[in-house]
């Protein structure tokens, strides 16, 4: 089967024959039909986070297709049936963090496509109890980007705790943000997407956008003050350059919740209006299976949309270049089937 | 009446002579027993804050005594009741955050001692509605400290989720520190205090701290993660400094509640580990009058126990200067009595 | 000016000529353009509850209209503003429930058309502070059901903690159960309604219900399970007999909110399974002034649609009879222009 | 090896011969030193709830022993180990509750004592993953009744939102509600006791109790509320007998928390009042691992005290004829050493 593997953080992934993989007991095979590009993958292939991916690495963590081998001691899943595997891999189900609910903050965690090969690869293999059942209704195109994407501004916006007739900030209408945007408008919010690209911006509106902000022509915390401030924000951007925007223009108690992990690291928090509004800054990462669930439940039942491009699984490397040059719209997902 | 009165930014304090003042419609006037002093009189008197004080301003927001006079249509207390008269001097009770039971961020809030004169005096006025009575059996003198230092901690501690078993550190073990760390093991932590004094860390575990670090010989973080890591951090500091080593002590999902207000405002926040560890820093201010009434109803059931010095009105300025020494190993507070 | 009065809990209201009203300090009095008929008032009117109201009373909290005169120092609204009289007339601003934003618990509330006049006349006095703010797009005759319907289902689908994805049933579909369907989607929910009735049914389905239950001719609990259970479920029966059905179609950890008061007072809980499925039986009185506010921002916004008929103030007898009858599809609301 | 088996629901337990049994995978075997008797355990004896325990039964989930023998893949405690084997003896790891931290309601749980034989054996097996790791520092005598009867009533308190100044009852002072009773007064709670034995309530009183009320000889509704009312109310009780009185003296926004199970299984339920006063009726069964794992860091703090009495195992049908009679003052502990 062909694969796309990082053997090193300089050069770009070479597509590889490997032999297809068996699966462990408790795991399963699935024969992937599709398969996101998430700016992590670039993170991970480049070697840009403290903690490295061991080499050679096989990217991946919105890998979606039918299983077809189950290991030992599997029966949450069937032969046939359409999966979904996500950054989360694996958890010990035993630690504080996974019992309480929070497994994505496991002390053991398997990262998919970082710690344990992804879904860069004709076959794939995956911890049976961690991957996402893909309700029939929904198309193995649009799972793809919903496992990370999805999942991942799901979570966000019930830590940023939306709630009917919240004013609500997307920063950055990209792959994550076009998804979180449509799920602050299912929890209720009046919804305003902020990025510097107008096509980006045309998307939000006809997703369902109440409001849009131009932050290369115009004064975000202007805007959404005039707005009445926003009572949460969900920051997608890679770079920390927004935040303080974004900060700025919440209300008294607002939450800002980072999801986006900018490689310049740092956001200079100002400690006085923390303190005088009562703000809540607060990181979010991926989300649980639960989560992963509802995000394919409320698609299945039409109530998201998805932009995406397809590819090629050759093409992985100038997806790498369009991603880092801005080309996207939305997300790219690489067909193999 | 004798007033302790800012004319100027730069100047000391000046004892003045003063009318007694007539309470408004709505307000009780008080003879002040005792007035606790706060670091923020300090940043009022030199005028430290982005929005500055009018002159010639009262400082003092823990001011406590008598009520001997009542305005127009006051019935919630009566003259003879002791009673305090906290930073929150009044709020507005329409707005979104009063009524949602937020009032310490309502739009158009007064505070004492700041945009009102407050407790560095004789006589005081406070609006009727907003000053918290004290029960019999809590002392005139501890009252002072629970009014500001108290009801800003206790809050603190809600707003940062404490609960049994957690683990719970108290960043700087001053006036407001001291009583927060009660609070959390009331709430059934083990605390943890951090200061860079020996002093007070003793006084930390006569307050019943389980743990104590100085930060001045030993790695905050070392000793915390050997501690199994803080679920919540409580920081009194008034500079930024602690922050980052209170936010790397954090377990995932781990709290870090920010209440001093640093002359020096910015926080570096490593967005990377609050994004993968779940981290929430959040701004808290103050207290409600609920609150306040929890505070002094700890006190009365004997749970808590408030260090402070005596001073007269007279020594306000030395006050200060002990303060910005650091030379006060808990609260000082003026006995006007 | 006319006002429908109650005179005695045995006789129909009598329609009388009384002086327009001159308000208070503090109060406005308002022009009634619209008021709405809620079952309450019947109660009211019939002393069917354990507190009974003074004799005379004119009934009515859902009364819409112009502020044309303001009492002594009101700023809060200005003459011209179109305004709603909630049940909540008036609550102390000082108590526990109020400073923790829970005014509709307050200790010394006043409560529209049951301890003071209501809006059942064409001139009306109420307390500036606690008067809803009808924005200018909102139909004075929607503003009606919403200032009591609307926002006591409102309040009662946040207090269900209903999110995107949950299952939600309405048991009911009134004056206010066809807006409580309407919130709980607007919270993201698949919602249920649940009746005795097509028509009502049918209305739901327009409204959009995902799935309905007509429980005079289908097994409600069999349905629910056959939906996987509900998350939550809010009852606005005005008898006990659904609730059983309701409890039993909960799922784990599901919620059970009670806002109708049959006046057969009580629900045989099942503890067995109240224990070992950790289910919350809840109840939730009408809402605050800030869920009015966001009440009629939803309106205002085009989420939510309001089923009624119009009456004449005279016709206010017929109108309990056709409530009590059944006969009303939503909800009667009394045109007083 | 010796065990205590149900071969009938109208016989006594036998005290039978038994092998020892093997581990599976995911098992171990441990060497049982204490296990608790709780009323559960009478129920499945006699088969009083509506799904029955297959017959023949070794009932008991408050077993603590040593590990003495590991099935295949175990990894998560080691040989020598003490551990204690909680009601709840698997969960699936994989539905809904178990992902979102409430493993207490899995949809396919094991049941020890009740769906598995249980602790009343010189030998019990459990899965690895669901036993509780005893610290060294607490005593098997003590460890027994916390795992059960501790973790309920610690899982009740958390259920009921127990915070600092809050006035918490405690219905019933036994095997639960002694611990009960604490964890409220750790959670930074004014704690009132009530039972109908004075033996219970001195108890209740040397526990840390404020309050005590006889409820043979004194109004509770009465005598809580000139305590000011409940926030909150845990009932152990075992009839629902004082389940009306204990809802009526709650105040506003009061929670009673059921996890007593009566076999007389009615409450019934006050509607009016629930939502006049916005009260929460709620459930709650044991707790998860990680709510022991906090119940023994309390106890190995020293922040617990157990009550017990010892008894043999061939003493079982005479514990069970104690605990009926009423004539065990908190919690019976097999002593199998």
């Amino acid at each position: 089967m062909r694969a796309a593997v990082v053997n090193s953080f300089s050069e770009p992934l070479a597509i590889e024959e490997r032999p297809i993989p068996e699966p462990g007991p408790g795991q399963i095979r699935i024969r992937i039909e599709t398969s996101g590009v998430c700016h992590t993958d670039i993170h991970a292939a480049r070697g840009d986070w403290p903690v490295k991916p061991v080499m050679p690495l096989v990217p991946g963590h919105e890998g979606v297709g039918i299983v077809d081998a189950l290991g030992e001691a599997v029966t949450r899943v069937s032969i046939g049936q359409r999966v979904a595997v996500p950054w989360l891999g694996g958890a010990d189900g035993t630690c504080e963090f996974c019992v309480k609910g929070m497994e994505t903050y496991c002390v053991s965690p398997t990262f998919t496509g970082y710690t344990v090969d992804g879904g860069y690869r004709e076959y794939s293999v995956a911890n049976a109890d961690f991957v996402g059942v893909v309700p029939d209704s929904v198309d193995p195109l649009d799972a793809a980007p919903l496992t990370c994407a999805g999942v991942t501004t799901y979570k966000a916006v019930k830590t940023a705790r939306v709630g009917p007739s919240d004013v609500v900030g997307i920063v950055g209408i990209g792959g994550l943000g076009h998804l979180g945007l449509q799920y602050a408008g299912i929890a209720g919010a009046f919804t305003v997407a902020i990025d510097v690209d107008d096509a980006k911006l045309d998307l939000a509106k006809r997703l369902g956008a109440e409001h849009v902000i131009n932050a290369a022509r115009q004064d975000v915390v202007q805007e959404m003050h005039a707005l009445g401030g926003a009572d949460a924000i969900v920051s997608t951007a890679a770079t920390p350059a927004p935040l303080s925007a974004a900060f700025a223009s919440l209300r008294p108690a607002g939450r800002l919740v980072l999801v986006g992990l900018p490689a310049e690291n740092v956001f200079p928090l100002p400690i006085f209006e923390t303190v005088l509004r009562g703000i809540h800054v607060i990181g979010s990462l991926v989300g649980t299976r639960e989560d992963l669930a509802e995000v394919f439940e409320l698609h299945a039942a039409g109530r998201t949309r998805v932009e995406l491009e397809t590819r090629r699984l050759e093409q992985v490397n100038e997806c790498f270049d369009d991603v880092l040059a801005g080309r996207v719209t939305a997300r790219l997902v690489l067909d193999l089937r």
